[in-house]
């Protein structure tokens, strides 16, 4: 409703809020049974909306359209604020799992626990703050990375490469887990070494006379660079830096290094940290770099899980390592930022899709007859294949992110108990691990990759088709734009994380092929089409490419797979160059990606216990969405489909487009409440033209006239207005005559 | 250098500076030779680096680093300082084109002329400052729309849909064209209606007593809205209102509307204006609404052109209206943007292929082997493709921009021409500038869309090649991406230009397939592909897709159109439909698009006279660029090249595949001196990871300190640390201990 001006608020010609709630009338899907089905189970929902719920209605957290309005410095402050404030919840959330409220304080009892009496805090303890974080991610994502990068990547740095003393001091005894104490950032990447992880500079070199290592940043490339939560807020740091003892260089290791003093925030000696300063997106993370000029820490502050410097008693050292883990573990921060990235593309994708679905059913443009009302955009084909596929692209993430997140939990705690002291005695269980592990490394990466691309192109195409109300900053496409695409690129840059997921999957692809390899029992899920008859039986050319029950419309890209890797392998096998083939890597990984989604939501849908539909007409429609984005991307990669003889030119003329043209408006007739599914929020929404009850025009004038006060001088006249009317006027009194211009001199001169 | 820091600039492993200068060393291509390429011609070439030198150099319009930390109201408030400063330029270059610097002012007596007696302004005189502007605004994009919203639509609105004596009435003597005395803008766009031209909803009633136009806002979604220069600066706007005349709706019409008081800048009565506040990009442009109650405006406003009303001595008005130019003309405003934005796609485009090509070959990243150096990120056969064919398309777009840029200014003297009231005796000369305007409308439409499509890929994915350094804002991306994308939108939305120039294309198709209709004259230049002999060779299978000579790279193109027109003209039929075709049809514009767009290259560099390269290496070198885009674009297509038989399977793995693999090593041996042969300045590029002289870490590393002063509570230390501290230390004074951490009990427990 609009308050702040007089003029008509209903126009005789267009009315959205009417034709969204048709739409709504006229469906017959459960909304229900879908949001449980994208939700994962009715108890992960009922958590999400709890979560959703407390996080947007809190007077601190909540964000409204004022956000894009916030210079760099506010958000910084403001993403502060929200930190202590999500600090509060985080030891809520701890007590409300281990349902202790009463007697002695939990969190103090963790902390003073110093002889470990108590069970240790596991992820289990956790579910309910990271399953919050992981929601807060999406509604302000600059405080989930603030945060993320204390918990997920300092925390998992010692989690993933301390000894359990290590682990327990840290994390919980200093408080870092409870976001109190310390705060951590993670110095991993310099100016000049991104990726190339093993090539880093910073110095770590072990001084065996006082038993300490001084670190050393040798030169302007070796600067620490990017550290999210560096420039501001970071009291202790995880380094990646060469380990050297008695000038052998061991390699990059992890070492926790003091930054600030927590109480004064002073720096401490050696430290200096500077500001990176404004970015595409996410200003309010403060992202600083660091160098160190000798600081001293003392040997035991090396995480030490895998590698150990160990002194003799006449003080000579050694350095003790378990490679096998010592290099997956090193990467293992990682993996959990990438996981939750998966999460992300479902949330963010989600969030575009209800915006732009509702908007392209509300806004009108053009008509087909003369005299006739204007069209709804999204009766329009084009609008359809614009949006629909869209929607479609975030359903589909949501069945592979839950799977991917379960994976890696039970993964991680496999990894953490088969290399703790007590087990090290079964060495198969470690290879087992190692070997899930790579797997998980393969799909996370592929997925990761896959989906962050997807979702960009996604924001982008969708705002396209919101005209110029997707380019105002508070429809939150800008600024979600800028926010998401740094996704592509940290923690693991898409192309190499796509290059190295593909060339894994070659190499199993050409043990499959060439001696038959292929393991049951850990590669039979993601890597069902390298099993040996499969495989044979798609080069013999007995696949057929058909769509003949819904299995299909998954195996089509198995049996592209299939090809693609072929011709790859034979292109390498020719040319003997790795690199060469680096374009087609690339597609394995996205093709990779795309079959396990396609996978995961067949599978999870086909199973009654898993789907939680039991309404024909929803599962109708979620299968629609299925072969949608099945048959959406086959045409948008006909070329390889064709190049590979998957299928014929005329299959793609007479099968695949008529599919793909008869399945957008069959999407289309659900298309809103299939947004609403998602149950998203308006508050997380935050942008007035995707706002639930379809009230377009007024909703998004609203906010902008409350972002936009009139100008202290006057409606419309600028504070600078004097710049304006100097120029204006320079030169001759000339211009100075107001209204002089309706004189009837000029006025019979203009009537000519 | 590095002054801030004593930190060791060399790195013993990194030097990009030396690897740049390598490059330059090694190429023997003709720089010059191929800038005068570039450029059109050796006059149009001295005057972009003479505009470009003093642009950069002016003390007020030079565009720093500190640029992108601006917050919207500074951007605002300089770019309001840097049209004052471009106002004393463009009386200089009027000056400078009429050689008349003494005696009169020149100026002065222009505006003062009000029999006529001078010369009028035309296009000519401004064709220094055209230029001008084009430039700026790839310096400070949003200071080029802030002048160009007032220039080029207020400016062309008037001056395509005025009489001569209104045209010389507000643009020369009220000082318009001279950014004196008033200030436009261009109240087109409503809320509710954008594209949709004919059904806004702002109403100019004709009241026949007082003689004169009352204009109203009838409710909410007719608000002008995006307005340009509204919010803060614009005096008058060019108002898109439906004309009635005793009742009867003539449609859309153009207005001239007073709405500010150009001496001390209050809104006049019946104006309410505000502000839409922020946006995804171009922050510095004050977009704004406006709504009208009741505004009158003397009947002498309406500009009368080509629609006016006469009034006879009884007082009864009737309508006059010359419908077939009418429609050209309303739009004809948005055709100089959409001419410019071509330009500009070559601008922008070659700024940011000359930054990531420059990082790519400085940065280096993973050895091949152990031990030695690491390989150039451009030595990668991924990067490759990457980087080269977005240099490609920087090429591409320069003969094509500067093609539409004449057609474009002859057209539209010969229509001025043609309509003046002089030649109207020549109903001839009005029909074949009528049919040159529609084919001007279908190119341009088709090059915007396409290149600012283009474009914005190129910004995003060369962005992507440069890894987290592409992210920070100082390194021109970010701000790039925000600025051009709404390029894709505004002034005609991308989809649906492309589906207008599409459908035109399609319509000339079939006269030209069924009727054998084509106007040698007009149409062998853009639509030679549809010459009726081409066809029929085409259609008939006669055409093959061989790559014989150069021609071969152009001539595939239009066997592609050709097959694809032909498919989508049999689906019509088939169908009944239009809409369902929608996908071929922007399919069509972009083919269209990049066949023009090779076509001109081609003639260009094929011509000694028009190409100004006599030295062989570089002609090979901008051959090969040439091949690169056609052969690039064919694999991207594969699939259109593939469903329409163009080509066979075999024929992409086996020819085009290969061929691309073969051109990118070759373009990559020049890529530095070819982005050198842009010859845009560092203070053009405002990045410094795309600095002149290679020295990547070192300039980035300034930029960021320059920009990042060290906090006032200390390195390091945020203004808000009291907010962190108190969270940290919050629950016990369990934290305080400082250093306390390293004590002999806690090191032995971390040691265990």
């Amino acid at each position: 409703m609009t308050r702040s001006s007089t003029i008509k608020q209903e126009s005789p010609v267009l009315n959205p809020q009417r034709l969204i709630a048709q739409e709504r009338a006229k469906s017959k899907i459960n909304i229900d049974q879908i949001n449980t089905f994208l939700e994962s189970s009715p108890d992960r929902r009922e958590l999400t909306h709890r979560l959703i719920d407390e996080v947007v209605n809190d007077p601190v957290l909540k964000t409204e359209t004022s956000y894009y309005d916030q210079t760099k410095n506010e958000q910084r402050e403001n993403t502060a604020k929200k930190i202590a404030r999500l600090a509060l919840y985080m030891e809520h959330d701890v007590k409300t799992v281990r349902k202790h409220f009463k007697g002695t304080d939990l969190i103090k009892d963790l902390q003073n626990d110093k002889e470990c009496k108590l069970e240790p805090l596991s992820n289990k303890d956790l579910f309910i703050f990271d399953k919050r974080l992981s929601l807060v991610a999406n509604i302000d994502p600059q405080l989930g990375t603030r945060v993320g990068v204390h918990l997920g990547l300092f925390g998992n740095c010692i989690k993933g490469n301390g000894t359990d003393e290590q682990i327990h001091y840290w994390l919980q005894e200093r408080g870092a887990l409870f976001i109190k104490g310390i705060y951590g950032c993670f110095a991993m990447t310099e100016l000049g070494h991104g990726s190339n992880v093993a090539q880093l500079q910073t110095r770590a070199v072990y001084d065996s006379d006082s038993d300490t290592i001084v670190i050393n940043t040798p030169d302007l490339t070796a600067t620490k660079w990017w550290i999210g939560g560096a420039a501001h807020s970071a009291t202790h740091s995880a380094v990646y830096a060469r380990l050297i003892v008695s000038g052998k260089d061991y390699g990059v290791k992890t070492f926790v290094v003091p930054l600030r003093d927590p109480a004064t925030f002073q720096l401490l000696p050696g430290i200096s940290i500077g500001d990176i300063g404004a970015k595409m997106g996410r200003d309010g993370i403060d992202n600083g770099w660091i160098q160190f000029r000798n600081v001293v820490i003392p040997r035991e502050f090396m995480l030490s899980r895998f590698t150990k410097i160990v002194r003799a008693r006449d003080g000579c050292a050694t350095v003790k390592t378990e490679p096998q883990l010592d290099q997956i573990s090193g990467y293992s921060a990682l993996l959990n930022g990438r996981v939750n990235m998966v999460m992300d593309s479902f949330r963010f994708g989600s969030k575009f899709a209800t915006i732009a679905t509702r908007y392209a059913v509300g806004r009108q443009q053009f008509a087909e007859k003369k005299g006739q009302p204007e069209s709804q955009l999204i009766d329009y084909p084009l609008h359809q294949y614009r949006v629909l596929p869209q929607l479609a692209v975030a359903y589909l993430i949501s069945p592979a992110a839950f799977k991917l997140m379960d994976v890696y939990y039970s993964t991680l705690d496999e990894l953490y108990q088969a290399s703790s002291p007590a087990s090290s005695t079964d060495p198969n269980a470690l290879k087992v691990v190692s070997q899930k592990l790579k797997n998980l490394f393969i799909d996370s990466a592929s997925l990761k990759a896959t989906n962050t691309w997807l979702v960009a192109q996604l924001i982008d195409e969708l705002r396209q088709t919101c005209g110029g109300l997707g380019y105002s900053q508070y429809n939150a496409f800008g600024k979600g734009y800028n926010d998401w695409v740094v996704q592509c690129t940290w923690e693991g840059d898409n192309s190499i994380l796509s290059l190295t997921s593909a060339k894994s999957i070659l190499k199993k692809f050409v043990e499959a092929g060439t001696k038959g390899r292929f393991d049951e029992k850990l590669d039979s899920d993601s890597f069902n089409y390298l099993e040996p008859s499969f495989l044979m039986s798609v080069l013999s050319g007995q696949q057929s490419a058909e769509f003949e029950d819904l299995k299909d419309y998954t195996r089509v890209w198995a049996v592209a797979l299939v090809k693609i890797l072929n011709h790859t392998a034979r292109l390498i096998e020719k040319t003997k160059k790795v690199d060469g083939v680096s374009k087609l890597l690339i597609m394995i990984s996205k093709f990779h990606a795309l079959h396990s989604m396609l996978k995961v939501y067949h599978d999870k849908l086909h199973s009654m216990k898993d789907s939680h539909v039991t309404d024909p007409k929803s599962k109708d429609a979620l299968w629609n969405i299925y072969k949608l984005f099945s048959v959406y991307f086959i045409d948008k990669h006909a070329g390889e489909f064709l190049q590979f003889k998957i299928f014929t030119p005329d299959q793609i003329s007479k099968v695949i487009q008529p599919q793909l043209s008869q399945l957008l408006p069959e999407v289309r007739k659900d298309c809103i409440p299939l947004t609403d599914a998602f149950e998203l929020p308006d508050a997380m929404l935050n942008a007035p033209i995707g706002y639930y009850d379809g009230d377009i025009y007024n909703n998004y004038y609203n906010e902008v006239l409350k972002n936009n006060p009139v100008e202290p001088d006057g409606a419309g006249k600028p504070r600078y207005h004097e710049l304006l009317t100097t120029m204006l006027k320079r030169g001759h009194d000339f211009d100075e005559r107001l209204g002089g211009a309706a004189n009837a001199d000029i006025l019979s001169r203009l009537a000519k």
